[in-house]
């Protein structure tokens, strides 16, 4: 370090402002509407008191906004602001030794300890020069203000009255207001806040395959059959409807019923092995419709409250039109054969990678994110999108990086089920949503540590979890034998643990855990490979959906993450945690055996619930409507799967009791 | 982002690497002789294989050296790397696609899946490819020994015998060295490692006042009474023998004894106002001795092992020289008079604090940093600094960087009792080792918890704790009324728990607990303010200490903090650690409770110090001499104060037994 580079007489030192992802590599995600915490270690050498603020700005407007930062304690410094505006704002801190404010504490810490008139005559003349090269810098306004102050410290006045004169707060905010920031220092980062809409942290998804909604079994279901079904699904409460591949399927090396080798002619294929002679990724699959059906499709449902989720898949069918049109965009062997997909010895010969370290890797990128903007100019705000860890992350960085900056409203859910630091890694890169290990994680301990990893920083100011308790691809154990009980469970772990959940709808309803083999994770008869009919059945679960998805639409305290605790319970069959938000306070307590009643003491941590241990209060369970009044940390409670797997407690923190009567105050 | 500022086919995304201090804002510490396990998160899209290597350089070196990484679990990669040159090392990491690798895996994958010959002679083709393309980057050397895999690949030679020839380690070595490091990627950041010479991070300081060592009680000591001192104090152990200031006493505003503010003609202040008209920083107390004298003294020291660390208080008397030559390094008030140091309504009047933010800042700092030149002239390496933290932050990070650029063995100990960010901040800006608040952590759980927070990254990547149980301005409560068998105890934890320490040593042998009042920690007839005299005494502590001292230089576990491991005890007032370098392992068992005998079951983590569970192991009180055989994790030990308050165990993993003689194997 070259001494000339420094201003050496900048000693406010900050460090470790927060919300920072890998030291400003990455924004912190946020939604509009929230409210940044940002704080930083701020300290400097002696005894001289600091002021500091954090500057923050729409990264399109060149103008900061400044917040004065408070003191919490052992040096961390804390201020607040609104973020409204969707897109990239930026904020970093300043501060400064505050010459003025550490003469104003001294000074009345000398009169306190009796200090001598000639000792204060002197303090007040260097207080003087402080309030005038104040004055001096300030507005006409300011500067009419700050007369009064200025007469009575050059006035022959009484000592004591002088300084009670300086005692204002009027006179605090003007010298604040005008404040010189002498020898500031500047934290030498500038920290980026990603605010997506709402939807981005709170959101309810139902997914289910386009060719399977026909009203009369054996017909090919079109985008007009899911456009009856959108009633049904927003009744249910969902807000986000997410569909398999909406293209045109290859149809060599088609795959056959459950996954067979050889497809039979009338076998319609796996909707990911993407495009034939009929279109690649901008075509619509002719039997579900035309693209024009499919924004029409996408219009109703956005009348009714509801989102169409498009599912993007980038590989190749061996007959999408890219493997002519591109030839460099597939990795050539030296026998002139493109190279399918493979994990040795496995070979999915109907499909082809994208060849990613091509010469023509520009193209290749270009015509990626134009079929996101394809989509986008039909209307579509929500991508799923499969398998991104197989495509570079520094493409995933600048694809959604672009597309965002021209439609900020866009959602992006990655469906990487992979290793951690890459799932990680791509929610940084810039997806908005991601897909979780929620499926497989079903002890306490499991939940307990995976949720408390994703619910706070440094994960949760990049990573917002959106967990799925099955999907077409993961039918787990669990739901295989764990009956209605088991799904129902799933679905209030999922829908009360994270903001964001969704399910692979019509299995779900009808708890179907047939999976094709033992030890196997896919459904038998799988609608990746066919065309299912869903008829009305009885006894399903869509009541419960639609009951634990209105919970969630009512109680804010479900609508986000951050505030999630766990609580302690003497049977580790019962999980209870609570997620609050203002005066919205939920308790959830789960029996996680699918087939057993359970019963157990929960120990509520009553500090964290902001709840008096010495007053009553109401527990209201939404599930079954019940009330009780408790009291204190410990209590009991009794769950049976056949029945209901848990309680969805909403708290009252005030009950009235007799000494909230008038007579008694 | 703009993408033409990426390269975007390099796929290998590079995370987390470590040591790394603030994101790279300051260099971890090592010294002289260690490896550096330099660590990262390496991951890419898709199923390809990575190499990757740490690169590293001395700063003045242009050429890095390359260490090829390996994987760990998690996607975590580690490779080490030793230093020896004294001064800032460099490091960086480099990683890529093997797509060699990759093919090779692959290849046997392929064999073993039972892949037909015209599949597997495709992959050969490509294979061919990779290797031909290396062999035209090698050298001749390599060239041909590269020569016969290449005619094995084109020959029509049996495909089990091409592939058998492509297993050669020899064959992976030559591509490894002619890698192509395609599409590389590398760390954004160089991360610094500053090397420091060993006694940097393993140390035994001994203080005394270089005025109170006359033989005869009443005179005033002088360098030469120090020198006679020297022997008594080697055989003790020490390494490090720290004076208070050595510089002529101010006059003005002088402390009497006892700190009283007036002091007697005869009384001789506190070695801290420095300065008189006989001199300042680069001058010493006439009485000491002269400069020759006291340059003598340091060599003498260096004679027999020990360095004498001189302390820097960076404040004047008023009669320091500098107040007349340079009073714009001082603040002046509105009358006319200096600022001297106040922390209001308390006033330190015999001090003249500099006023860093001079508009002379800058010779100021030149002349601060030519004060320690000075006495490094005279052969002074180790320096004590008095109250860092009254001083810019800015100012140490230049001053002291730019001492060691020229004197890269210089130490450095900050003595900053203050808030915990601004003693790591301290560290950060480049004090070799730091003064502590183990003085005042006397119970099981703040010990554990200080020192697990001291001996871990992040802190212990840049914090070199020096711990001392006592001061001459810290006489704790605990130490005035514990007793002989409080300073025994608080001896050995401070030798044990941490590789640096050091005593205040003629009232600490001597047991002494007088304050000068009760509720202060200051001593009564402080030495700050008097002379005093220290004839030899009865019963006192320089055994123990020489024991102790004699312990931690024969057992190399003792040298380091980076394995320091806690232990169950089921008892509060018995403390069990242990710390371990390759085979030296020390189990140090500590009664906190310095009136009481206890006793307690210990747990000792058998996993932790590499001890087999099935089998005896012996434990050396390396303090009683004593030898016990102990057998699994829990051992009972008692405690007695009044004999001695501690174990010392070193323990040796492997006992005999008969299943170890001849006729068992």
């Amino acid at each position: 370090m070259v001494r000339e580079k420094l201003n050496g007489r900048s000693r406010v030192i900050i460090e470790a402002a927060s919300p920072q992802v890998d030291g400003g590599a990455f924004p912190a995600k946020r939604v509009a509407g929230d409210v940044v915490i940002a704080e930083a270690d701020i300290f400097a050498d002696g005894h001289d008191l600091i002021s500091a603020v954090v500057r923050h700005r729409h990264e399109n407007e060149t103008d900061w906004r400044d917040v004065r930062m408070r003191a919490l304690v052992n040096d961390r410094w804390r201020a607040e602001f609104p973020v409204e505006e969707l897109g990239f704002h930026v904020f970093t801190i300043e501060a400064w030794i505050d010459h003025f404010l550490t003469w104003h504490r001294d000074l009345n810490k000398r009169v306190d300890g009796g200090a001598a008139d000639d000792e204060l005559r002197v303090q007040l003349q260097i207080g003087l020069q402080y309030i005038q090269s104040a004055a001096a810098r300030a507005n006409s306004r300011d500067q009419r203000k700050f007369e009064p102050y200025l007469a009575s410290l050059k006035s022959n006045d009484a000592i004591n009255d002088i300084i009670d004169d300086l005692q204002s707060e009027d006179l605090l905010a003007l010298m604040w207001r005008n404040a010189e920031r002498k020898f500031l220092t500047r934290y030498p980062l500038e920290l980026k806040i990603e605010v997506d809409r709402p939807k981005a942290a709170y959101s309810t998804w139902y997914e289910l395959f386009p060719r399977s909604t026909a009203s009369q079994e054996g017909r090919h279901g079109t985008f007009a059959d899911v456009e009856r079904q959108l009633p049904r699904i927003v009744r249910m409460g969902f807000d986000v409807l997410y569909l398999p591949p909406i293209h045109p399927v290859g149809i060599k090396f088609r795959k056959g019923k459950n996954n067979t080798v050889n497809a039979e002619p009338a076998d319609v294929g796996s909707p990911w092995a993407i495009g034939s002679s009929e279109g690649g990724h901008k075509a619509t699959h002719p039997q579900l419709g035309t693209i024009d059906d499919f924004a029409r499709l996408v219009t109703k449902a956005k009348e009714q409250g509801i989102e169409v989720a498009m599912d993007i898949a980038f590989q190749a069918s061996p007959d999408h039109p890219y493997v002519k049109e591109h030839p460099a965009w597939f990795l050539m062997r030296p026998d002139g054969t493109i190279q399918y997909a493979e994990n040795p010895p496995k070979k999915y010969q109907d499909i082809y990678p994208f060849h990613f370290e091509s010469e023509e890797w520009e193209p290749l990128w270009d015509e990626l994110r134009d079929v996101f903007a394809f989509w986008i100019g039909k209307g579509v705000r929500v991508f799923r999108v499969d398998n991104p860890h197989t495509k570079p992350l520094p493409f995933w960085e600048w694809c959604i990086r672009d597309l965002k900056r021209e439609w900020p409203d866009l959602i992006f859910l990655a469906e990487a089920f992979t290793r951690p630091k890459i799932m990680y890694r791509l929610a940084k890169a810039g997806f908005t949503q991601s897909y979780t290990y929620f499926a497989w994680r079903h002890t306490k301990q499991e939940l307990t540590e995976y949720f408390e990893e994703l619910s706070k920083p440094p994960v949760s100011d990049f990573f917002r979890p959106n967990v799925w308790p099955n999907t077409p691809d993961i039918l787990t154990e669990f739901l295989q034998y764990g009956g209605r009980g088991a799904f129902a469970m799933r679905l209030i772990l999922a829908a009360t643990l994270a903001s964001s959940y969704g399910i692979y709808g019509p299995p779900f309803e009808r708890y179907i855990g047939s999976a094709i083999k033992h030890g196997s994770e896919e459904y038998l008869d799988s609608e990746k490979y066919q065309i299912r009919h869903w008829p009305q059945t009885e006894d399903d679960l869509t009541e419960l959906i639609a009951l634990v998805n209105r919970i969630r639409r009512e109680n804010p305290a479900l609508q986000q993450n951050a505030t999630l605790k766990f609580h302690e319970t003497d049977n580790d069959q019962v999980l209870c945690y609570s997620k609050s938000y203002g005066d919205n306070v939920i308790v959830t307590v789960v029996n996680l055996d699918p087939h057993n009643a359970h019963s157990a003491w929960i120990e509520l941590d009553l500090d964290a619930l902001s709840l008096d241990p010495l007053r009553n209060y109401q527990v209201h369970d939404l599930l079954s409507g019940a009330r009780h009044s408790w009291h204190g940390p410990r209590n009991f409670i009794k769950l049976d799967p056949n029945v209901v797997p848990a309680h969805i407690f909403r708290i009252r923190r005030k009950v009235r009791t007799e000494r909230d009567f008038e007579y008694f105050l």
